[in-house]
């Protein structure tokens, strides 16, 4: 398993600020221009001291009444999650989900931007997907070092998972986000994140299962 | 915020089993008729004590020595998890995300068949995606009714998110699979999942940040 990553600040509160931000997207877009934690906490169902602690991780307080200015605290979530800073990936695995990463125009809000995208299909290689073309998974390393790209996107069978992480480490890609339903054996310090759809699936699938079957 | 379904299974075992799956699964192509809980641990760096209770929820128990029969291990995970009772589900939002999970094969192995695909877009209605017809979303409530489909994905941007759920509920849809990066505010005893490709990438994103700037 990778190691723990550090992070300056708790993975529940990460994996709200981009609902947050969503939120506040709705409330700029409507003409509002300051909030309130606890107005914020009630649309989300949350409570107003846990929004302010999150939000408190991005350097912004609120004012007493007025709450917090909706643009610079928009500014202070990109900042802070790092969207403003763009970077660059590759994926390997072009069947449907890998074909519709590539594809997927809202990574460039959060930053993300696929490079280069590889397959072992000869039959796939050399084609043209959004625009992007699909190179031969052995053209990897050095596309990888000549572009200096740290990020990798693992769309291929879970039995393929493992060797793919491992050609990536081996061209310098030091974060990994693997869609294949498999456990990776990864070395220290590589950044790991799971993109669990068939997993996420599966629990959806399993409840619904028990509920109709009770 | 939905409220807590009953499960006769952990989450964490239950997001452990179809790892089990797919890794039996790899030994089966190579001709593995029997394995212990210890050698399925060392394979996916869990303790053998965790597979056993993990696969326990089965119903299957290993015998000493020889472990578990391979193909029998695979058809309780199939069956505990109901990927053999094949659900169908509708989708509203045919972006990139939406069309991209439409034409997704890897939903037949969870027993999940996406029959109907919808949107606003008057350029969308009427067009094929995947060989499926894309419907106004006006024609959802007639259309579930008609079905009987009680699995609804959500792939809509995040400010439509609660209209679209509500709607799907009226419609008779009992399970809400969410894609879009928004909290919704659901009635009781509805079953609910977050599909976050977002969150999950900007956890990611915020990782490698960190480690960039350290």
């Amino acid at each position: 398993m990778p190691s723990k990553e550090l992070l300056n600040i708790s993975l529940p509160a990460l994996k709200r600020l981009p609902v947050y931000y969503n939120f506040l997207k709705s409330q700029e877009k409507e003409g509002v221009e300051t909030i309130t934690a606890p107005a914020i906490a009630k649309a989300l169902k949350l409570v107003p001291i846990q929004v302010r602690k999150d939000i408190a991780n991005t350097g912004i307080t609120g004012k007493p009444k007025t709450g917090y200015g909706i643009k610079e605290l928009l500014r202070a979530i990109e900042d802070f999650m790092g969207w403003t800073n763009t970077y660059d990936a590759i994926i390997v695995g072009t069947g449907d989900l890998g074909r519709a990463l590539l594809g997927y125009e809202a990574f460039k809000t959060y930053g993300l931007n696929i490079v280069k995208a590889f397959d072992n299909d000869p039959n796939k290689v050399g084609k043209l997907f959004h625009n992007k073309e699909i190179h031969h998974v052995d053209e990897l390393e050095t596309c990888c070092k000549r572009l200096d790209v740290k990020t990798g996107i693992i769309t291929v069978p879970a039995e393929n998972a493992q060797e793919v992480a491992e050609r990536m480490i081996k061209s310098g890609i030091i974060a990994i986000w693997n869609f294949a339903p498999a456990i990776l054996d990864l070395p220290e310090g590589i950044i790991y994140q799971q993109g669990d759809i068939g997993i996420s699936l599966s629990v959806l699938k399993k409840k619904l299962f028990d509920k109709l079957n009770r």
